[in-house]
């Protein structure tokens, strides 16, 4: 194909930008004989399609022209209460002035890069972490200290001697982690706080996951804890701590809708960001998403999905056991969607891929959620996506893939 | 309220960013009172309501797993099939490779200035020009070099004079332009292709308006006269044009869905860089917005759009003979949402738009679309949006206002 006059006029960040393995896999979930454990999907089983049908057909019957029109940035207002009140829960005081719609968790990502990353800043993130986070980042020229992890999360004595080489901020997923499905301990959490106070290092917390627990005790969000030691400002959050949440794991991703809860000036950056990037999160599908959720049904719903993922987690546990040869080992996450498993020394989980797939099942190298490398005999396996028999099927190829492998 | 650890670790470009005058006009537009000619906002009158109302229902009850889950950054396929052959029509060959669905027109903006533009970039202008473009790349750091315009559109020998000093390109909305309503005839286009060639300066040609004429003879698109030079590249266009369209101006807005015609490369690069800032826009709304227009009904709702439209630029144009004082001008567009009025030298329109919400009527200063200033006394008017009885009493409103300024 000839070149056209835009071949030699990509900025230079663009040569920093790569595809996502993730996405590309997720082409593979599309050949239906492909058991794949890849995607962080989760199961159209849970996805609430009659309170969808009937939201949808009230919004169009009552709010059609507004739901159809231009929105503000900042989003639906009845939604953006129903969020604030949702976080109440949390034990800290938000009010609709700390809540900001976007058009998925990966747009928030994009704004506080936008607002927040000149290049070469430094961005301290778990080690692995949340590709779509580095993908997001790269953009804008991120560079990133990653932090060792333990069984318990991130650990506070490396995160400390990282705080004191100076960062833009700490970037954690501490609750059913993207990788690994481990959770920070609220003592740890507590503790990062008081690094994040003393170091002048502030926090962005992303928790896709943390409403989808299956056993184990409650741990409160940075958040909250953080917010708890700050009661000045009555009635909204002022602190240290952006939080990000979203709708794809507890309602449905195809409407592209999550949140973000932060100080009210962050919020009006990231308003001001949004106008130059989408305008608004479509007002139709915000209305749909207040119309289901509302009334306590997300909570009735997200029972029904603990149920189901706690099942899928089960059954892959057990799977493994059964399956995978001696030296393999897995985390045991309370909740989730995702549990990271370890291979021997000698296994390359990106060869043993192209090994997997001909098997007809697939996974993501854990290689992508290494900031800076590692990780190479590591994989994420998904266990919301696929059903039970699936499971079983696709980790006795896994299995399989790993014996030819060794 | 108490500073937080965010307080001083906003980006560079963060400075950079101001809030759009048209968003903050939408907040007026909320006011039942006030009588909008501000934002860009197409009429709920013609909204495809029963067809989005059967659409919906349609994709609830057979794809419901489908539309509800991720999808593919490229977009849905179906819909991208349908803008291929809807893009034919201009003569020129295009394939789903070339097209790339994007949550907004604003998105796209945001793409191309991701994977474009370095900061200090030179981009070419129409002045005025639309503000959103503008809004979107300043966060890239873009320069902006304004090319001077008269009734036919920007003046060949002014861009031929700015293209010999350099550009990363030129930006055009050559169709019932934002903010004026002008249309640059077929001869300059042709020419300005001639100069992109010469120069070696690739053309954004953004076209949201194109399909919305009222009278006149079509003009064909820059990338269809672009790509009639070019059938090298059997069944896809690879020429120096990327062209942008919306389904916010036919269809709905609420859906937040347009969609980018380009090289296959540029194509390639927008995916890795929409990963990065949304992983994919809402497979629900494409679907319905496939289902929604299929089969030709899309362009029957055309025809409903230009004839409501055409009757209110028709009442528009009334009106502001009717009221307006000696010295007012404007434009006479052949299609799209707006006019642009030019006030005696006399009149700030910044300062004049308090007057005028005073007395309960509102449109956008024309400050706002001018690269580097300029245009202290013009405004932009949009017609499409009220309905005609309020279109004159607007009107009449906004000629006592600017009696009373002068």
């Amino acid at each position: 194909m000839h070149k056209t006059l835009w071949d030699h006029r990509y900025a230079q960040r663009t040569q920093r930008m790569s595809g996502s393995t993730i996405r590309e896999l997720l082409k593979l979930t599309e050949q239906p004989d492909i058991i794949s454990f890849g995607g962080g999907l989760p199961s159209p089983d849970v996805f609430p399609l009659e309170r969808v049908k009937q939201a949808s057909e009230l919004v169009l019957k009552t709010q059609a022209a507004y739901v159809l029109q231009y929105g503000t940035t900042e989003g639906y207002v009845p939604l953006r209460k129903m969020l604030a009140e949702f976080a109440c829960r949390f034990g800290v005081d938000i009010t609709i002035d700390n809540v900001l719609i976007t058009s998925g968790s990966q747009q928030a990502l994009d704004l506080l890069g936008k607002i927040l990353i000149n290049p070469g800043d430094r961005i301290l993130v778990e080690d692995p972490t949340y590709l779509g986070a580095l993908q997001a980042w790269n953009a804008y020229g991120a560079e990133y200290v990653p932090v060792p992890s333990d069984e318990e999360g991130i650990d506070p004595g490396a995160l400390e001697a990282a705080m004191r080489c100076g960062a833009k901020f700490l970037y954690l997923i501490p609750t059913f982690q993207n990788p690994t499905g481990k959770t920070l301990s609220e003592e740890r959490r507590k503790k990062i706080i008081q690094l994040s106070d003393h170091y002048g290092i502030p926090i962005i917390e992303d928790d896709p996951y943390g409403q989808l627990r299956f056993e184990g005790e409650t741990v409160s969000p940075i958040m909250a804890l953080d917010g708890a030691a700050r009661d000045d400002c009555a009635g909204c959050y002022n602190g240290n701590v952006i939080y990000l949440s979203t709708f794809s794991k507890i309602m449905a991703p195809g409407l592209r809708l999550a949140w973000v809860i932060a100080p009210p000036e962050i919020i009006r950056k990231m308003v001001m960001a949004k106008q130059g990037i989408d305008l608004n999160t479509s007002t139709f599908n915000q209305a749909l998403a207040y119309e289901v959720g509302r009334d306590g049904f997300i909570d009735q719903h997200i029972q029904l999905i603990r149920k189901v993922y706690k099942e899928r987690r089960d059954v892959m546990l057990e799977a493994l056991t059964e399956f995978m040869p001696q030296g393999v080992s897995w985390t045991h996450p309370q909740g989730g969607l995702f549990l990271w498993a370890t291979c021997p020394e000698k296994i390359n989980t990106e060869s043993l891929l192209k090994v997997a797939v001909a098997r007809k099942v697939a996974f993501v190298p854990g290689t992508s959620f290494f900031a800076t490398g590692g990780g190479y005999n590591t994989m994420r396996l998904n266990f919301s996506f696929c059903v039970p028999e699936k499971i079983i099927t696709g980790i006795s190829r896994l299995g399989e893939a790993i014996k030819e492998s060794l």
